[in-house]
């Protein structure tokens, strides 16, 4: 709204409803998502409360004593309470009373679930089970409902019906929209193409120059740094770009020059301090990506992608457009320890359908990391980063494009004898390696497989050109847990993974303490081969 | 308290204190747990706040601004607020008061993050990086700290000596206890032995006999109903098992009859009801495992474990016996449909180090899980069981003591030309199989697999008699992430698994949907041999 309403053209200017049961109050999101919604002033925002009192193991008075409007209060919401859940009239008053506050707004209706059931009507059993034939009957009855299944009578299916009302509103705000975009033609086109999805017709040529910079330079950087100026260049491009950190701004480096905080005096901003709150933050922006017209990307660390996981889920279930990027990718990050230091985290994410996963080693394989997860339409991207300094691998043309398709071979030798399998910070180990070993004569090919997904998702030609089915030694190499790897090492191969929790100390130090070494990686396909 | 305390002899009398901070406060789990808190009346339970208004991303009152105190007096705590927290004596008034109230007590104390620091102190600077010499010189100044570093200065030191009053502490109640445990000999063995986590001496002996009993039995039952078997079983030998469920409680049959709720008014019962908060359930139980006496355990649906799975994790890592049970193990739970139906989850809690995950195929399987779920003091066990009905597999004795090795040969033939693998609901869909297969005069064997890290564990031999190296053809068979099973077929074998999400409908209709028949494995292993 704050970036397309003009004076007397309010083309953005409706209101979000939300409803919750009891259950709903009880989940932590709940708590994190209403306190953030409190201190931003969402006026917009109109939460049905279903306070029927009942939740699956019985009356809730015995698990859940909250009481709810003072706990909505001390968010800073506007709390309409003792609503007849069942009686329309004062509903419609609380919605028209929560739509003239600046706030956001709680309605608690009071409802019986299963409502005029004559045994069943107050208990949890209306919840999960039909309600049988007998029960049925007998609140037909105390409803005094006379019509048959499915049976709507005229009078309520006229109330009801909405259409022709719904095509006078919408052909008033096209009406309107054709007027704004006469006098506002850029600004209109920009509502149409963030609203459809589209990126602008530049996209692509832009992002193609600056992997080619990006190469040309060939600048050694923490791919967390790599990504924060990624993400400069891409918010100069899409001012739909909603960013945001829950709590890590600094570290997970999420922020660009010219972003501008949200908050209830500057709404229109394009940054969100989330504060710490890793599942609200990922649910709002599942929020924001079904909404349309922005797209939202927010940081954390990897290893709290954990308090979010539901949403996650919910991303990749739902195929929508949220950007996730995690940082501090492995035990790399050093001294915060194994608290801190995932391990298990990427085979989740590779393992989530409908996720696309990537996890650059460089400046450049970043650069292509971001354009895919920007493009991505169908689903979340995850991106993650290292702390730590990665060098700049080079490449000629050939692998450069190559590096769209998920996995290609970086390092090769006529004939390979093995093949090294490595992704982020662990690929310039390998390449170590590959240098250590072409110094004894030892022929082997390196693979970077910044994106697996993407990578399965090739022709089998391509595949089979990257990972040729006759060489079957295979060692992968990745500060992770090992057992995804057997996917593409199967069991003639080998890993050097983390099957265990990591270590608090240096980075190079817990990295070397692992195993994770160039001399580690050649030794071990020495004794493959 | 209420299982041992008698009159005159009160040997459980001690507080819970915790300490929170700002992003404390704004994660969902704080909600979670602090709601439950009330409810239950936790009078023993004193939290003390560190209201420093810094995160770090700096000045929280752009994305926190609770009124913190309000919102736990909605929960039905005590609170004190405005509390001086760098005042001893303002502190120490407040425990006061705390300990007096019959609620749990929320203090708040007015902090400032970097106190004395002459530039950083309230800034977020102050959090995460060493303040430098400079500021640390300036600080010195401002408190009028004479002393050098690592320099204690004497009557710091005693007064903050607290070996004596420990000591004497200790020596009255070890004194009171001698009496007690003169005056109620079996109260204090079970104090000493529940305290210890060790099992009553008839565990084995009465676990074995269960084994034998439900091997002969035989009944098809799901697995989360013979797990029901069992609880009701460990009960009545076990009085400090603590049950409970995230409102799911009849879904995962996580009840017994015995089994009393605990309130305010019941504290000495073995059941909590823990609302719908699955991460709060979670992390309670990761502290009554580090408290100790007591062995919890905590049910949810299996997709549901992603709410909690920070503390899933850190149960692992802290190397505590938290009890996981997770129903409605896959798509076979059928008409929920996606949302409900686990897809990533096993492999996630396999590639969590120090996780031990156990999916049982029937109820002789669940039996010995759950032994092992409660033997295992070094780290958590999840538990996985079917919503669906399970055939009961028949055995013989050799096969019957090598379940408990996490993996055993169900079924086999002389000569093998392939293997089977598979677990839980598919490992009856594999027996068929075979019994096709051989028929037909194929030889393959079929291995039930219910715990993969349990048979890691297996000395070599062992392992290499279940999973010949030199039988490559094997095909693993089980209704989630095929990605996982890599590790156990490699390349050459095949996975019958689910790398998409599931779908709704009758469990058997969505399984034979997403082929998970006797005829596709049989049909799958006569294309691989």
């Amino acid at each position: 709204a704050a970036r397309f309403n003009q004076d007397n053209y309010v083309v953005v200017d409706h209101h979000t409803y939300v409803f919750v049961g009891d259950g709903c109050l009880m989940e932590g999101v709940s708590h994190e998502v209403a306190s953030l919604a409190g201190v931003q002033k969402l006026g917009k925002l109109i939460c049905l409360y279903d306070d029927n009192g009942i939740s699956i193991d019985g009356e809730v008075k015995d698990w859940f004593a909250d009481n709810t409007a003072q706990r909505f209060e001390a968010y800073g919401w506007h709390v309409v309470d003792d609503v007849d859940g069942h009686n329309a009239d004062a509903i419609a008053a609380a919605v028209n009373e929560a739509k003239a506050s600046p706030l956001p707004s709680l309605i608690c209706c009071k409802t019986t679930i299963g409502y005029g059931a004559p045994t069943l009507a107050g208990t949890s059993s209306a919840h999960g089970s039909p309600l049988g034939d007998e029960e049925i009957s007998g609140t037909r009855g105390n409803l005094d409902w006379k019509y048959g299944p499915f049976e709507i009578p005229d009078e309520l299916k006229e109330a009801w019906d909405c259409r022709q009302s719904g095509a006078e509103s919408e052909s008033n705000w096209r009406q309107q929209f054709a007027e704004y975009a006469s006098k506002f033609p850029e600004l209109a086109a920009e509502f149409e193409r963030s609203v459809s999805g589209e990126l602008p017709s530049t996209w692509e040529s832009r992002m193609a120059e600056l992997l080619k910079e990006t190469a040309e330079s060939g600048e050694s950087k923490a791919s967390r740094n790599a990504s924060a100026d990624v993400i400069g260049v891409i918010a100069s491009m899409l001012p739909e770009l909603l960013g945001g950190s829950a709590d890590l701004t600094g570290s997970n480096c999420t922020i660009w020059d010219e972003a501008q905080p949200i908050s209830d005096i500057a709404p229109g901003g394009n940054y969100v301090y989330y504060g710490v709150r890793e599942f609200g933050m990922t649910a709002i922006c599942n929020g924001i990506a079904l909404h349309g017209g922005l797209i939202p990307f927010s940081g954390t660390f990897l290893t709290f992608m954990e308090y979010g996981r539901n949403a996650v889920r919910m991303a990749a279930l739902m195929g929508i457009r949220n950007i996730l990027v995690y940082t501090h990718d492995s035990i790399g990050q050093g001294e915060d320890g194994p608290t801190h230091q995932p391990v298990e985290q990427l085979a989740n994410l590779r393992s989530t359908p409908n996720m696309s996963t990537w996890r650059p080693c460089d400046t450049v394989e970043t650069v292509v990391a971001w354009k895919a997860a920007i493009e991505r339409q169908s689903g979340p991207s995850a991106l993650v980063f290292s702390r730590q300094g990665l060098p700049c691998q080079t490449r000629d043309e050939a692998q450069l494009n190559d590096v769209a398709r998920g996995a290609y071979v970086l390092r090769d030798a006529e004939n390979p004898v093995a093949i090294i399998l490595a992704t982020g910070s662990e690929v310039d180990v390998a390449v170590q390696a590959y240098d250590e070993l072409s110094g004894e004569g030892v022929a082997v090919r390196v693979v970077s497989m910044p994106s697996a997904d993407v990578f399965e998702a090739q022709d089998p030609e391509y595949r089979d050109s990257v990972l040729p089915p006759s060489i079957r030694c295979r060692l992968a190499v990745e500060a992770a847990h090992p057992d995804y790897w057997r996917k593409w090492v199967g069991l003639e191969g080998n890993v050097i993974g983390l099957p265990t929790f990591g270590a608090s100390g240096p980075g190079a130090q817990v990295f070397e303490h692992f195993g994770f070494t160039p001399e580690a990686v050649a030794a071990t396909v020495r004794e493959m081969i």
